[in-house]
């Protein structure tokens, strides 16, 4: 049995038995995507995506900027379903900021993160006017700083602090440890803040921290703004209009292995509002980068089973989706939930659930705990809203999955299925 | 330091310091061809390719065919330099079958491999008339047979056994083990032997194994030859006219983490002949499976240093590569030997080279021993030429990098660089 593995995962208000058992999202059987869509396909729930954004939103208050962190699924009916809610975007690349503003993000609900950020891509943050550029280094600090002056516009920026907290996750998705490539330690944040409010091109607009993903402890991020707080407060002492703390994401949903429960949204937004009134700083505005929390659960990837194999005592459930549509497995020995669609009579018994790729790293589940399955079955393979579309490879000439939205009464495609045909585009010839 | 690192990997014939000290591709200083075609870009060298043909070819000798593994890259340019030195293809997809006839790969030199086929895929391989499909479990031979039988066709198929050698290897790259989805334990193997060879529609023409990637030692191969060999003898005796053994892929290159330096190409070309020889069939043909092994050393991913960032004492040298670009280190920890591309004077010293993508999974090295570096500096990873590009993704919305084939006089684009408006392609709106 899997580590941590536990079987009552809980089912979400989206994913549901139908009529007869077969499994529905919002209503719309499983069974009649795929007849219909063909396999594999990432289906997500649109009004999952709205529940989630209205359960962040209740929890952080209204004087808050909830930042879509685009990375987690940049499809552009995704991220302007959300734009229409009032979300901004946090951006961290050049690509992100151009589909932010293509899919009706206004650019002053929009913040742009990364430890790389190149010339053209800082420019582009502020040709288009965004909210704040998130300075995670000094150089970088310099190059916003040349660059703003010689384009004759005041950047406005954030500092990422790195707040050296434990978010007590994956070594992989942890990112606010000192020993990361991520964000500025206080020490050197600290020795920056004269340079920076004597600078007329810079406005320090912003205090931000991300310790992490999958966050168990609210309180974890409730330490990482009391730290971003006090330096907020320095760096208002020392002269900047610093106007929000952004509390980064990493708020947790459901995976399925959790040892138990992760707390409720009300307990990250009540540790930050805590932190903010702790340091007598509630009046600033708070930004928070939620990406999973807001789509991981809305999504689930579907996949037929292609041959059901038994070898050396053990049973091999091979399906047609693979890593090339969901890596996390592959690349952080992530545990998703899989659901049959339909339900089959029998004893559950363990099973390694493994796409056709040829990598033993190709799998989805080992030794899980499932029903029988034969050949033609379904599964949904669930969490799979964020990180799974947005990493997606055409890794053994396998072209991308369709992607589809289940909005109401609608199923829409989002992206349609890659074609073989496509895969190898012949590059244009050059003078 | 990292484990088993040093200092000493072997410079490719084509890639050395050209005039100056700057680092060359076959007499292309990497310089030119940054600023020519910017970075990230994959550089592959047509002369390595072809040589490294030669070499192979030269230890199995002429009664082989070659069989180019084309998920290691899939690149058309790439495929059709091999299929033109007379090289076959092993496919594991239809999208690789589907290029690797683009390409030019007659379709008698085509072997199609891989767990989980899909009815269309055995079909498009019939159709096709491919050299054989490779079986991988007996769901898949019920289904090879009835397609065959319902399109009155006799497939030419392999059993791809599962000898049970130790690779010696990574995990996530051994295959041979009998506890991985891959290929036939020889006891069900066997019990297949007299169905198969008395159904009209089924021709058994190939006994295969691979057991796995950067096989240490040629006697591991050996074994598992010596093990298909005999279970070819059975085969025949039960009345199967088999004409080849496949010994698969898994010949080492040299990624400079090593002990030691791998055995030569002739070592694994005599193991395998001399395995055949003792079962007594050395008449049969050899089928190799070679795709690192062809191309793995030809190619670098050239890449600038966009920050240099100083952080608890460590040093992290930020590139405009990323794991979009090579997810091997992420994914398999795996080791590329990283060389600055211009001498810049000063003692080395430990460095992290990561790159822009918001996951601490995103680098290249770990507390790795480097010259000084400055921003703008470009670095040569090598050993990129295998499962660089062919596993790209598009995360963080950062377009597919460029690739260019150095050949001769001749430096080719292969594959234009994405671009952000592409990424998301509207979808087609369908009645």
């Amino acid at each position: 049995m899997e580590r941590g593995h536990r079987q009552d995962v809980p089912p979400s208000v989206h994913f549901s038995p139908g009529v007869g058992g077969d499994v529905c999202v919002d209503g719309h059987p499983l069974a009649v995507i795929a007849n219909e869509h063909g396999t594999p396909a990432h289906v997500v729930s649109a009004a999952s995506i709205r529940r989630a954004y209205a359960s962040i939103r209740a929890a952080i208050g209204d004087r808050a900027l909830v930042a879509y962190a685009m990375k987690a699924n940049g499809n552009p009916a995704i991220v302007g379903l959300l734009a229409g809610l009032g979300a901004g975007a946090d951006v961290v690349s050049a690509g992100e900021l151009h589909w932010a503003l293509a899919a009706g993000v206004p650019a002053d609900r929009i913040v742009m993160s990364g430890v790389g950020k190149s010339d053209a891509e800082i420019r582009m943050a502020l040709d288009r006017g965004i909210r704040a550029i998130h300075v995670e280094s000094e150089p970088e600090l310099e190059r916003v700083a040349e660059i703003a002056r010689a384009t004759g516009q005041r950047a406005r920026i954030g500092l990422r602090i790195n707040p050296d907290v434990d978010p007590k996750t994956h070594p992989y998705i942890a990112t606010g440890l000192h020993d990361t490539k991520f964000g500025l330690e206080i020490d050197v944040a600290r020795r920056l803040l004269s340079c920076i409010v004597a600078d007329p091109f810079l406005d320090l607009v912003t205090i931000a921290s991300h310790i992490g993903s999958q966050i168990p402890e609210a309180s974890s991020i409730g330490e990482a703004v009391a730290i971003s707080a006090a330096f907020a407060r320095e760096a208002m002492a020392a002269g900047a209009n610093v106007r929000a703390i952004d509390a980064g994401g990493g708020w947790p949903i459901a995976y399925g292995d959790e040892d138990r429960a992760a707390e409720p949204h009300a307990a990250f937004g009540a540790a930050i509002r805590g932190a903010l009134e702790r340091a007598g700083l509630a009046e600033l505005e708070v930004t928070l980068e939620p990406g999973r929390a807001l789509v991981g659960d809305a999504g689930v990837l579907l996949t037929r089973v292609v041959f059901v194999k038994e070898q050396a005592g053990k049973r091999f459930v091979i399906v047609d989706a693979a890593m090339t549509e969901l890596v996390r497995p592959a690349l952080y020995d992530a545990y998703h939930a899989i659901v049959p669609v339909s339900a089959r009579a029998g004893a559950p018994s363990a099973c390694d659930v493994v796409g056709p790729v040829c990598e033993t790293g190709d799998f989805f589940a080992r030794d899980r705990s499932l029903p029988p399955l034969a050949r033609g079955d379904l599964l949904a393979i669930r969490g799979t809203g964020a990180y799974g579309a947005s990493m997606a490879s055409e890794y053994n000439a396998r072209p991308r999955a369709i992607e589809l939205l289940v909005d109401g009464n609608a199923v829409r495609v989002i992206r349609d299925r890659g074609r073989v045909e496509d895969l190898h585009p012949a590059p244009h010839t050059r003078p």
